[in-house]
């Protein structure tokens, strides 16, 4: 029953239910990183424990939400593939992505509080993160999907480590170094860090050459329509249960997705 | 130039730009608010000292984003008007709603972990959001829209306020007050504050009575397609810097607007 | 109940209902119209008769659908509005556009048919449209939007009534006048025909240069919320009993709208 | 370059691009055909010659649009299956099925027109679809499709068969006829016409029982990503030039599309 002539006003809303079906990536974002590094003094090229921090806010999301099958992240950027029958809030597009940035903010926030009590988060430069998500129909898009993070990752990695030994070990302003790598492809960053700062790229950390890699493991039975009542909630069960594993391997090759064939059953 | 094979990926997202040249209402709206308010011990019926961290954070929301006209709260929700003319993340609908819920959480946990350093936040119960984004055609829909929110906060303050007299100073329990509340009407209910409690509802503070309304406040011009471009960017300088005023109101009659013919231009 | 397993792919049926309260306007448009014309011979640069056809067509779509007040056609195309109360189909948009498109081909070929039975329609060659429709918030939208058909009504009108010329009178081939024409501005064009070969444009007939106008014409009684159920039943009868009249004069000034304040109420 | 300061109109024009690579289905439906049936006296329960018609316009919708991989039809209905990779009107929505809607109607009232000469039709009650489109994900989802439709055809026929053989032959009104049909299934029906009239349902028409399928078959070449862009050119004309074979039979098990592996390629 309405309770006021004015509740009319409800009609006006809409609601964009995704397909059903399909995978969905949802893909959250920082918002203004740049300066939020620069405030906070991040560590250059990479500031590993503020990368500690994003990852540990992905893992608690991914705790949240057991629909969620593995997350891929990169920087201030995360990826979580939704399973094809997942039914969170409906598919509803906006309660999707809003819940998603919520959940990654405040987690930033809180995990940031406990890593830096050293730097402690100033009123004008919170954490924040927009979402969007994503619908993909097939398995194929889903491994496209996470390879063209993963070169993003590379390419921007390989950029900012050749960008700031110019500066740090070059003694470059930042201007000098831009020009410098202006029209420079893979290989001629690789040289200029190994001919001029004896740097093999290949000996960087995996984790900011390859991003990170989250996963949901768990003793794998497959899910089809064929399944009993008992043994999909059986099945919800350990999904819900699985350990989160974190890694920082390729994930553009078939090794990673054909030794965990329930990521994309 | 695509930077990879995978690219393609990208023609999967889709954008929802709202219409333009009409008012947008997003409303956040907090997650498990029920939970959480029994986690962190809530005053009863209404914590003022909560309903502040709230209010302080649609403040700081409001301070970042000068489209926001005014805003008005109760609870664990608030909504906030979007002008006409706004084009805020191109009226992108994720972008909007997601960016919203990211900030409105961060602030509501930032402005908590001050108001309460007593009560530290933990990492299962932190406070989160969804929110949605309405488009609403004419100034009619805005008017009756924040009516329906008035009028719902008055209908849930008024059954709270009830229900926690009876359980706190009645001595009923839970299920004991709401059968004593099943089927009463405003009227039963004025009468059993009074008769039995000698409570007045009608002296309760007007922040639980009437929740709050936040405006920007500013040495009105009327903006119009006439004004010059320097004429625009004087306005929106005004707007930017305009104090962020709170009240504890009436907003459905028509003093409220008729005083501030800024908000509904 | 379900007839079948098969029943659940109806779960992947999306609708877009269009926003309440907005006026709408949907806008058909033909096909392949320049080879239609070459096929059935169309005298240029206008064929009178063809449009007669058009015209009759949006009238018999008018009179089928009482919600449409107004529309306003020029060569292949009619743009039809409707009132922001209209509830036609739910205000579905895949329903009204394919409905639209429907009514608005069969007419016409059915008029075609009437009007040219010494031009038998080919199999190959059959009138198809295309519609789409647009949501406008208020009557400035409307009436912009009618100014914005009739100018390029009139630009395309200019243009085509002096390259025929100059083709028909002037034996020019098509790519000569192009070239003529190229870079011209609305004073050159009438110079080439008032010059060169003794039009005035502003002798053209009416149908040429404003193109065609239908209006639902009633006994005007406003419509409003404040309406009882009887009296609305009583307007809407009015409307659907309405006669259907075509003018050709402008719509861009004030004047025609101020003599018929139920289009846009 | 705007040719008027009232184009800005055309900003409130709003698209819904359709997922790529997923299947589409535009259904069309005859609007009103009960009336349309007895306006033109169709045969009872079924009119071959209207089915006909019917047909004849989807051949030709078919014909004009070689994404169009198949088609599936009974009674005023047709679904059109658009290929994956299918880019027509870059899968715009509203241009998709106002273009079909136009289409169907048109060649219906063209076919009809030969068709019938003794039954002309009259302008009150013109043949008139509309036209809907669903995006599916997976090659299951359409089978599942097209066996919902062809087995909603049986369900029809069987009743509609009873229903005019109890009034034709057995004397009854409607309503009688549709009282007896009451609460019962397909064997009680099967059984009222055979111990009743004689009628074995089995051996009625097969385009009556099982609908109309419409397939563009040709020479088999598997289209992929692998394909250099000549090979892609062929196949594409191929497709243009395909046969459309039409059939009446058993689309639900595995014969039909195990034949056809290009339908679901």
């Amino acid at each position: 029953m309405a309770k006021s002539r004015f509740e009319y006003v409800k009609q006006f809303e809409r609601e964009n239910f995704l397909l059903p079906d399909t995978y969905l990536i949802v893909r959250v974002d920082g918002k203004g990183f740049h300066k939020f590094s620069e405030e906070y003094e991040f560590s250059k090229p990479n500031d590993i424990r503020a990368l500690k921090v994003m990852n540990k806010a992905a893992q608690n999301l991914m705790g949240q939400f057991p629909d969620i099958m593995m997350a891929y992240g990169d920087s201030d950027e995360y990826s979580f593939l939704l399973r094809k029958k997942c039914s969170l809030f409906e598919r509803r597009e906006m309660k999707l992505v809003s819940t998603f940035a919520s959940f990654i903010s405040v987690n930033y926030l809180h995990e940031w509080n406990l890593e830096f009590p050293e730097k402690p988060i100033k009123l004008e430069r919170l954490p924040t993160f927009d979402a969007r998500v994503v619908v993909y129909p097939t398995t194929q898009h889903i491994r496209d999907y996470f390879s063209w993070r993963q070169v993003d990752c590379h390419i921007n990695n390989l950029y900012n480590t050749t960008f700031w030994t110019l500066v740090i070990k070059g003694g470059m302003t930042g201007k000098e170094a831009e020009n410098r790598l202006l029209g420079t492809v893979s290989s001629d960053k690789n040289e200029i860090l190994f001919k001029e700062f004896g740097i093999n790229y290949n000996n960087e950390s995996e984790i900011f050459k390859k991003g990170t890699i989250l996963v949901r493991e768990y003793d794998y039975t497959r899910e089809g329509d064929d399944l009993s009542k008992r043994q999909q909630q059986r099945v919800e069960k350990q999904r819900k249960k699985a350990l989160i594993e974190e890694y920082h391997l390729d994930i553009i090759g078939d090794t990673f997705w054909n030794e965990r064939p329930w990521l994309l059953e």
